[in-house]
């Protein structure tokens, strides 16, 4: 089994997915949000593009969620916080996600055999699901504006860990290797690490420091999203 | 002081290193040969892209050098291969130099302040003469074909470390955060990892395995290149 980590949409190629498992990882906070509404009851989460895709596809029932520059989008049930995904109110309701990079992270990779959602809360279960799959795997980390993101790469780095665990022999590209020896580094301290980086600073200013805490925990949840029929639903 | 990491030369926007120190680094082998035929008494190594325009510069006294594909180019003097520039014939002579990533890197520094060259030999020495240039830093991973390379990363980190020691605070962008932490975990293994990494399977595959050796060596020389009238001399 072969792992590549891609550094951000950017540098993905939607061919080099063909027959290949993808990881799409955007830890602050597109992918931890879908983690985190599917575990509290949502019965899918949708995420699209633009904010009129989200408006056209709402049907009655559905929520909608996202954010533009780290903030709700005028008129929508929720923002992007995870935190807000967690009440009893999303239960068996679906939601219409708009995000930046995360969504775009996802239609980029739909030539893939299987996509499915990665964050630190759910690595483990991610990476378990990955290696049952049988296939080569690519982790694509969302990054912001077409730029590498710490957080991104770490969560990648975790999710090589636990496949280096699963598996005898794991090979991975050279920013695989990286963020192995990243994550290994900052393994003891990933909370202070993700208020330092780049996302975190910009979310601490917009007084959202709790989200990227709750974000920096690892394996909190036994679920894996999955890509489906233009939704992520548990895999 | 801040000091921003670039993946690989594709990732690289001349217009962004205005005013900025670049560290070009290209550890398997184009920056680690420049140090060493600097260091054993070369007058200076002149960077080109191609073998025609290495030819056309040929002075009288003048060596040619260089590699395609790892490999020495038909008629030149010497490959790519640091242990060809350690001779007495190299003293006070002019080596033409064509490489793919690394000339690429430097030349696509071109509109940056200062200009030098980087390694794990000279890592500490460049750090101090960046430092002490006083401006914002740019650290330029050659890469491969236009790819993150794990040795180059790592010898960013291992510049970050020293920068780091020399002043009290060093901002840096997310991708340098990743290399510090990478350069952490590794820097007690650096040879078995360049060894382990693309570039490192290669040269091992060419029987070259001694030249990852060599340039997995840290703070071999106190000698900083810097590019200077389209040439690289000492500092």
């Amino acid at each position: 089994m072969f792992v590549d980590v891609i550094a951000s949409v950017n540098e993905a190629r939607s061919d080099d997915f063909i027959h290949k498992t993808v990881i799409v990882v955007d830890v602050l906070r597109a992918t931890s949000t879908i983690v985190t509404a599917l575990a509290h009851g949502c019965s899918a989460v949708v995420p699209v593009e633009t904010v009129h895709q989200a408006k056209q596809l709402q049907e009655p029932g559905d929520l909608l969620g996202g954010e533009r520059y780290c903030k709700k989008i005028a008129g929508f049930d929720y923002g992007n916080s995870p935190f807000e995904y967690t009440g009893s109110e999303c239960s068996g309701r679906r939601v219409i996600l708009t995000t930046t990079n995360g969504t775009r992270a996802i239609q980029k990779s739909q030539k893939a055999s299987r996509v499915l959602a990665g964050s630190m809360l759910n690595a483990e279960a991610c990476a378990k699901t990955a290696f049952a799959l049988n296939r080569d795997i690519a982790i694509l980390c969302a990054g912001t504006q077409d730029d590498f993101c710490l957080e991104d790469g770490l969560c990648a780095g975790l999710l090589l860990h636990h496949l280096e665990r699963l598996g005898e022999r794991t090979g991975m590209n050279d920013l695989g290797l990286a963020m192995k020896l990243a994550f290994e580094s900052a393994s003891g301290q990933i909370e202070q690490i993700l208020l330092a980086c780049a996302s975190g600073k910009k979310l601490i200013k917009l007084a959202q420091k709790d989200d990227v805490l709750y974000c920096a925990q690892m394996n909190r949840f036994d679920l894996v999203p999955v890509f489906q029929d233009q939704r992520m639903i548990v895999f």
